[in-house]
């Protein structure tokens, strides 16, 4: 099976730094394939980005993400490659970025950091790790060199914190967060299908507390699971809870913060 | 030859889902070649997603066509592969998105219902259908599967029709529509090269009735045919006719509607 | 080594265009790698186009660079492959776009405009050179043919000259261009680090006249070598002298017009 290189980053589109990363993994390792999950994760937002990571990981479990949104950039900060359960490998910032997409991958096996000088990279430039050190050990990876090769390793608790963390269970409420808004204005929650099953939610109706805004809704199987313009609440295409109106937008309906509180129950 | 899949959806850049059916496609056939045709078709626009799949298939006459803008996905709502007169083969929603592809390509052959359980899918997730369903579709089709092996035929005149068709001919007039606007201001008709052809309009001037604008320009071979801001009417590299204003916008200058009809007839 | 082609251009991601160009360079040279470097170039802004042509050439100096911004394409508008001293092979039209890129890649060492009845190319379309001629063309040159056998050879004084020069030296002062902005808002010249080895400018601090503002900044080897919020002076991934705020925008700042004179010299 091809080694795929899934690569999220703040970057944009406009500049040459996405394609030219994919030039340095083609050379590196041309047997890999290198796919773009998400490129407008707006500038110095690791949240966003982290959340990206997790959506990939949760569809791609075995790949390797390169994850770069790293307004810390600079020689101070830690590149990273981080090996979880799941035999995803994870390479970025220790900024956090990359952690919540372990925890969803079975959590963190090993981490190490990434020692420039231990493969053949370029001389690292200041300002462009993804391109001199991160994509260089994407590619490496995706080639068949252990992570263990390429660092030190690092003691999985002296990681910097993701952004975000796993909802919790308070008697029969799930506590979560808002995680982000998609395209189509389906609101995506810090909950799994998972963490829902100990509601045995199945089938029934929940409310879902966000703020000001209480919403009750029917658990679907798809948008079309309830008539146009209707609420559903479903376990969507990255694994997390979701609420969406049909053919409509949730975001514009109930107008909630990114990062907000939500306590999710049955109702009946 | 490589097999190439022009890949175009209303799935935007910034989520993961264009490129986790990149990974899907590279691991079900890596030999296959996917190229992004567009995929900032707005929301559940079936009209652009069907003017994108074309213009495209107009330029990649044998290509496999993935063509993801589904409104109404969820176990309801069948899942095609149409083949084409041309060896075209397009994947996606019966939702009337694929047809107008077909018939620029000289119309359907063959249609099937792609049944999940007939080749080595996952099990297909409600929400994502171009993750579990129809990229593996396509990816089938590019290592070797005949579309046949995919699911039952389907009667072609049972599907759901295109949101355009064909231009007609009445007298000395071309009635069409205004299909799209490109980024350069250029308004392209849903009038081919052939349907043109009907009026021995080459080296003439042509007359537009667009509503309440009635525009005469000359045909051209390109848009520097004509002095910089001169309009120019002329075949475009999709093969529509276009309405352009050299080094301007054409949609700026008249500001007509997308799906509004225009009436073409030779002036001299 | 795998031959990398960067395309970059102005067609932006919404329209078929870009992917087109693909699918017929992998037809035409499957073992060709296609990197895309940027498609959000405005329409014609052909500074912008060569401005990124030249941030890539410093990070891929052997690569392919095919270059489209083309506000002239018609029969009357010449292509140009260009071959540079560093080993790059520039393909766009002749209209100034690949002039900087050249310079950069150590100077042309020769040209041709392409003929397209040279090689099996499809009769070129008026509107569409990018497709029928220049990607062909690209391709040709990943798969090993010689740019001499693409057409005539061009004399370089003779080519339409590029939209920016290089900086010039004044006594103790660097006189050059604001190039650009990028998308963390930091603000590039066209002064490289070649330019600024005049200047004895490292570990320095440098006063930037840039119209009515002037700007004092240390030098720095990464954007957090300063504060949070500190302004700082540094050579960036693209090799260009930039002005930046560490985890803020130069951009807003001081909001100064690209293409407008800056005087730099060391302050102390």
């Amino acid at each position: 099976m091809q080694r795929v290189i899934g690569f999220i980053s703040d970057f944009g589109l406009d500049d040459t730094w996405v394609g030219v990363c994919h030039a340095v993994i083609v050379r590196a390792c041309p047997q890999a394939r290198v796919v773009d999950l998400g490129h407008n994760v707006p500038p110095f937002d690791i949240r966003k980005g982290a959340a990206t990571a997790a959506a990939a990981i949760h569809q791609l479990p075995d790949a390797i993400l390169l994850v770069v949104v790293d307004p810390g950039v600079g020689p101070s900060r830690r590149d990273l490659c981080v090996v979880a359960q799941s035999g995803a490998v994870l390479v970025g910032p220790d900024n956090g970025v990359l952690l919540p997409a372990a925890q969803r991958a079975g959590g963190v096996t090993a981490a190490y950091a990434i020692d420039p000088t231990k493969i053949d990279f370029r001389a690292p430039l200041a300002t462009f790790h993804a391109r001199d050190v991160l994509a260089p050990a994407a590619a490496a990876i995706a080639c068949g060199v252990q992570p263990s090769a390429l660092g030190e390793q690092v003691d999985p608790d002296e990681l910097v914190q993701g952004p975000f963390g796993a909802s919790r269970l308070e008697g029969d409420e799930l506590i979560g967060e808002v995680l982000e808004s998609d395209r189509f204005g389906s609101l995506r929650f810090t909950i799994t299908a998972e963490d829902l099953a100990h509601l045995s939610y199945k089938g029934r109706r929940l409310e879902m507390a966000l703020g000001h805004v209480t919403v009750i809704a029917p658990v679907g199987e798809s948008f079309s699971s309830v008539e146009e313009g209707a609420v559903v609440v479903l376990v969507d295409s990255s694994g997390w809870m979701t609420l969406a109106v049909n053919r409509g937008s949730a975001l514009e309906r109930y107008g909630v913060s990114i990062g907000a509180t939500v306590r999710v129950r049955v109702v009946d």
